[in-house]
């Protein structure tokens, strides 16, 4: 099989997880690519005794792997504006593919590093650097080519909504900011989070994804969130508003908005129940509508995640032949798995079941005991003495995750007691967690 | 410019948004391809005078366009099984690449049709029919190239969503179906959707290009939402759940499980809080964890988007030769706006004005007036007698949408007013519609 070599720059949270997860998955990820992705080089100031680097080349510089001839793609993930700048005008020049999750550097430097990159006829990839694992650079690329976009909106540094999202119940942004600190969400200085810095770098390379226009962060509005006040978050609630910090590109006639603020969201928008860390971008398109993107927008394999995505774009493109195109079903045909589907009885889930059972003394616990007798733990169980009809009481009951041949035997069973008369009804349920 | 030439095969709901969406887009198109995409034919049996046609061949057989030399891309849009499968077919024998928005084709015949275009080297794309214009397909299958997908479990047909969101009012399941029908969200005969049919192709694509296993709609298992009531529904919501119509595929290590049904899912899980028509597909990958993909799961233009995509990315891949790369900016370079960031002044919003007032008559007429001379309409006020501290009350005001200029200049006059000590607080508001 082919192989494309990639050399790894930087070692930290994103560079850890895009090691870790291309060694774990990589024969899935050669199954959709059809080609080996070979980590040819790393380099990184700090190496940590938790990476497995046995037979790879390793440098504390990372301008050796701008400068190794066995490196195909760049992977430049050391953050900061001007040693990455340097080191991905240097492969660059060197001829190399880069793909790169420094937000920061493109929204700063992109124009340069792409009128560099056109010219030498090489890829700048950069979709981790914008909402983490999300594939919304693809999706505004690509998935929506056919569009002219009007806005775009998102929900995209985790740390200011997370701060909001624990202020609706009434604490001050001080309190939740040292909180967030704590649990890691933030850093020391949280200035580039909470001031909405970062989000301006996140959507200044939306709006010129999506619009077609030149990177201007410069000209970017940034608005922090540190002003804002319980009272305001509550009263904004009685509107029907929730309070979010939101970065909003829209394209006019004679400009581009560009600016990242507080702001008040219709609470029955889908943006507006976006809590926590969570990343969600809003898109509108001419043609498409509103679509939504949301996720982890940070993490060390989630960012991994799209890194890896672009490594294996760059390699489709160009370093594994020209003749690489996306599989029909994702994965080459004999890369496929022969797995069939499970019948019903083998599947797994949690059940919500309503049992229409005579108002007696004791028939709860006879349906309690034939649940126990086929292994099945009850999550909660509801039954209203105000609900009897005709001397009959419905039972709610939600089952914990068991096989649906546990609950199809149950319920055989529960059916045949005689304080039930009537058939039992069963609602799958899941949990997603 | 190079041009790919695309023949497009039934002009109904699907195919007249392609139509219309090719034509209004055309030069924005072909700045993000870098090629231009010419209809070269259209057939079908059904011609509506609403769609310019002039100078492109005409035919009422689509098997005119598979037959046409002038023809690289055949757009499969007529729907249904057997004419459409010998189209493609047909298309593929001649060396065509294909576009289709057919599920139920692809779900059934897309093992057979895959290996014949794999043998004759040819692309066929399905990105719309799934999920309308939300590039779902190509999240699975690009976006998340990296990752190992363990679950994907989608709202993948808007007419049982629309149905279970109005009954969650107490209404029962007739009732909203034959609201449906008459508001055209719903077909005279709705087995197709309120059965699962319609979902479980879509899951059928979706669980192939997630998983890397061979199409099996016939495995599929489905259960409608007919026989869901409005009180399991509101008991439901008691246990803190919501009813949701989804199609949910699970890898596991012996086989995987795909099936559609009504199911609970968590309040507060971002899929419980996808309302109406809108679909929404959920993917849960071992590197990037969940991410959701939402937005309009039909419609003409809506659906035309994705088709579009999937021309482009076909052209990008090879008609337009090999050399074509997605743009850095998603445009190329010669393509790009010199569109400037607007001024803050110059940006439109509505606004979130809260006014520390003295508790005195005849403010809310002062502030209201000053409003009114600035030209700025107002959406809510609030003012609450029991909120007076130090004989200062709080109003709190919503505006609708006008210029930041509008504002800045409303709170200097309101800050000058005698009644007004503090400052004016100022949040901004959108309503995303």
């Amino acid at each position: 099989m082919k192989e494309v070599r990639v050399g790894i720059c930087g070692l930290g949270t994103v560079g850890g997880g895009t090691f870790q997860v291309l060694a774990r998955n990589a024969s899935l990820i050669a199954g959709r690519l059809g080609c080996n992705i070979r980590v040819a080089r790393v380099a990184t100031r700090t190496p940590k005794d938790e990476f497995d680097l046995t037979g790879i080349p390793f440098s504390q510089d990372v301008f050796d792997v701008a400068n190794d001839p066995d490196v195909d793609i760049l992977v430049e993930l050391i953050g900061g504006y001007e040693t990455a700048k340097e080191l991905v005008m240097t492969a660059i020049r060197n001829g190399k593919h880069v793909v790169t999750a420094n937000k920061a550097l493109i929204a700063v430097h992109g124009n340069e590093i792409f009128a560099a990159a056109e010219e030498k006829g090489v890829i700048v990839a950069y979709e981790a650097g914008v909402a983490g694992g999300i594939p919304v650079i693809k999706a505004v690329r690509e998935g929506l080519s056919a569009n002219r976009i009007d806005v775009i909106a998102g929900i995209i540094n985790g740390t200011g909504n997370y701060i909001l999202t624990e202020m609706r119940a009434g604490r001050e942004f001080e309190e939740v900011l040292r909180e967030a600190q704590a649990l890691g969400y933030a850093e020391a200085d949280p200035t580039f989070d909470v001031e909405g810095i970062d989000a301006a770098h996140k959507l200044t390379i939306l709006a010129s994804a999506g619009f077609g226009v030149p990177l201007q962060f410069e000209h970017a509005y940034t608005e922090g969130i540190s002003r804002i006040t319980p009272y305001d978050i509550t009263h904004a609630e009685l509107l029907g508003y929730r309070i979010k910090h939101l970065g909003i590109a829209r394209r006019r006639d004679n400009g581009i908005e560009l600016r990242v603020h507080p702001t008040l969201v219709p609470k029955s928008h889908s943006i507006a129940q976006v809590d926590g860390v969570l990343n969600a971008i809003l898109v509108d398109g001419d043609a498409v509508g509103q679509t939504m993107y949301s996720g982890p927008g940070a993490g060390d394999e989630a960012t991994g995640s799209a890194v890896i995505a672009d490594i294996v774009d760059v390699a489709r493109s160009v370093a594994c032949g020209s003749s690489q195109r996306v599989p029909y079903l994702g994965f080459n045909p004999d890369a496929m798995e022969n797995l069939g589907v499970l019948p019903m009885e083998d599947i797994q889930s949690a059940y919500y079941l309503r049992i229409q059972a005579l108002d007696r003394p004791g028939v709860l616990a006879k349906v309690a005991s034939v649940l126990s007798e086929h292994g099945i733990n009850i999550e909660s169980i509801m039954q209203k003495e105000s609900e009897v009809t005709d001397g009959r009481i419905p039972v709610i009951i939600l089952t914990h995750t068991v096989q649906e041949r546990q609950i199809n035997r149950a319920i055989e069973d529960l059916e045949a007691l005689t304080d039930i008369e009537d058939k039992v009804v069963r609602i799958r349920a899941e949990n997603f967690h």
